[in-house]
């Protein structure tokens, strides 16, 4: 069976190599023909919203999925009229947009900040007088790893953030004062069932993620977040695996934005878990039983952005593993990643500090 | 870098899926261009011995290694001339001729079955007087899966045996009455680093390797195959992978086999250790600090020959992982592989048992 995969980014490419057990073939749609996904299985090259290439991508295929959230709807709606798409659209179609994402946690009882769509001047002073300051002011599409955001700490803030991002559609929200984060990942098969790995502690600097650890043992955290991740795997009727972003405060999660994809807070269950995020991915869109999301131990996962570590030394660290993504270095780019496994948190926390000094800041 | 595989089987595969994430690009030279490793790498079609396939092969890569060990050690000498060759050829060709390998082991102080060189039916006749009944008649060379091989239980047998395999040089072997058989994987860096897995429990049937257990938990006989396999690994200068198989017979290991390569037995190590035997082979090729040896509680790894079991009943076990080497079915056909892991011995046996029953025999 050949799965078609928008994006050939890393994402793409552990999809492939998580796949290529099941005897899975892969195509991949991406820009950029030396992606990392081209390693592991042809690539169409062209843009996410071409519509010859995903013709290409539909005809060649057997089922689609996708690995990058910024695909736009529309094309991935004219793909679905011929082959099945998954995800389904309409999880792709609320992540994209913070103010539906928003509002559908609400609807569905899950914990957010306070939030305001803001169109204009005048809306946004009106929203921040409802929501208070401080608060984040960010552009409802389109923005990640930090960008598009302003953060307003006084009401004179309000004309430097609006001259930053006025124009786009905007979304205010309340800005949480967390003690952690945290994100859970989930899947749900074609048959609904559904299995969700332990919550993972993440650490973001500018907006990126750089550091997670998982398990994070917290019972009552645990359950409270399966309880939101089912309500919206089953709002959806989705297939596929799916991520929540939480923000903890005062022992409870708020959640801060949805993914409806394999997300990068779950690299650590390729070794840190028995089935890994990737392989439960396929699983589910292919409607085969899901596999078992416990964890193995205690691990940990640094983000490489712009630079990498030092091949030999990562590799030294007992128990390490080493994620090169094959991308030529930029500043901000996410180019490979590290994790450790241990039987013990503590033990984790020491392979942890060891990878880190390897790692350029 | 990329790097060179003669041979595209399931192992070549499996070597290709450890190395991606070490941002390592792979050429497989095969003279069937669907082979396993095809959907993983490019491949050059061609036999192991044309001298024109094997000069790409170098010319495109910067270090060739081998998945299959009856390569023409003399393919391989050419090679090795304008390229590293990694293991070292003359464990390949040691390997090869089972006289050869006896007479090493011998000389290495590795116990092994009483062995005679056998080249006409006169000299059967001494052998089978001096190795004494029961005893194996096996051609020394291009053996495997139980190829090659006449059992002789009786003098009456040494005709039938003669008639068989007569004509190619052969060497007679004491049959070893077994009370199990074992191997050890261990590796050695080009930088002279070594480790050895733990000892694996393999189980035949008509001379094809059919389930292995690992850990196989005993002291003494790991501390033992560990000394024999080092001294094989120094005796060579290896860089690679290395297998010996043996039998245990009244508590001792009997050496049968050594393999140059990554090993059958050693399926369980992809999920059932830290680091698999895949990852290590290219870690010692590449002179990489190596991984870590150690068992993630109790593996046990199902052949699946000739007829692969349902994919969703064997997913449907809890921590079960399936491997389809994406192979046509043919009887004695190597087809993939499933493997179980659990936390205790006796858990893994029940998941074993559970996965046997869908492995058509």
């Amino acid at each position: 069976m050949k799965v078609g995969v928008i994006g050939a980014g890393q994402l793409g490419q552990m999809l492939a190599l998580a796949g290529h057990p099941l005897a899975l073939e892969f195509l991949f749609l991406d820009s950029s023909p030396d992606s990392p996904g081209a390693r592991v299985g042809p690539i169409i090259t062209g843009k996410f919203d071409d519509p010859a290439s995903l013709s290409k991508l539909a005809a060649d295929t057997e089922l689609v999925t996708y690995e990058f959230e910024n695909v736009p709807v529309s094309a991935l709606e004219k793909v679905s009229r011929t082959r099945t798409c998954l995800p389904p659209i309409e999880a792709l179609r609320v992540s994209q947009d913070r103010m539906l994402e928003k509002e559908l946690f609400q609807r569905l009882g899950i914990p957010t900040p306070p939030f305001r769509s803001v169109d204009s001047l005048d809306e946004l002073h009106a929203a921040v007088a409802a929501v208070g300051l401080p608060c984040v002011l960010k552009t409802r599409r389109l923005g990640y790893d930090g960008r598009g955001q302003q953060y307003l700490r006084r009401r004179a803030d309000i004309d430097t953030a609006w001259a930053a991002l006025g124009g786009a559609p905007l979304i205010l929200e309340g800005f949480v004062k967390f003690d952690r984060e945290v994100s859970i990942i989930g899947a749900r098969s074609t048959r609904g069932e559904t299995r969700c790995y332990p919550l993972a502690e993440n650490q973001h600097r500018d907006g990126i993620l750089r550091v997670t650890r998982a398990p994070h043992r917290n019972a009552r955290l645990q359950r409270a977040a399966e309880r939101h991740l089912r309500r919206l795997l089953d709002h959806f009727g989705y297939a596929g695996v799916l991520t929540i972003e939480f923000f903890v405060q005062r022992g409870k999660l708020i959640a801060n934005e949805v993914a409806p994809r394999v997300h990068n807070s779950g690299h650590w269950t390729i070794e840190g878990a028995v089935t890994s995020q990737f392989e439960n991915h396929l699983r589910a869109i292919l409607g085969l039983p899901l596999g078992d999301t416990s964890a193995i131990g205690h691990a940990a996962m640094v983000n490489y952005i712009g630079t990498m570590p030092d091949r030999e030394r990562v590799l030294a660290i007992p128990g390490a593993h080493h994620h090169d993504y094959g991308k030529s270095p930029r500043a901000g780019r996410k180019l490979g990643h590290g994790t450790v496994v241990s039987t013990t948190a503590a033990g984790r926390d020491r392979l942890l500090r060891r990878l880190l000094r390897h790692v350029p800041r």
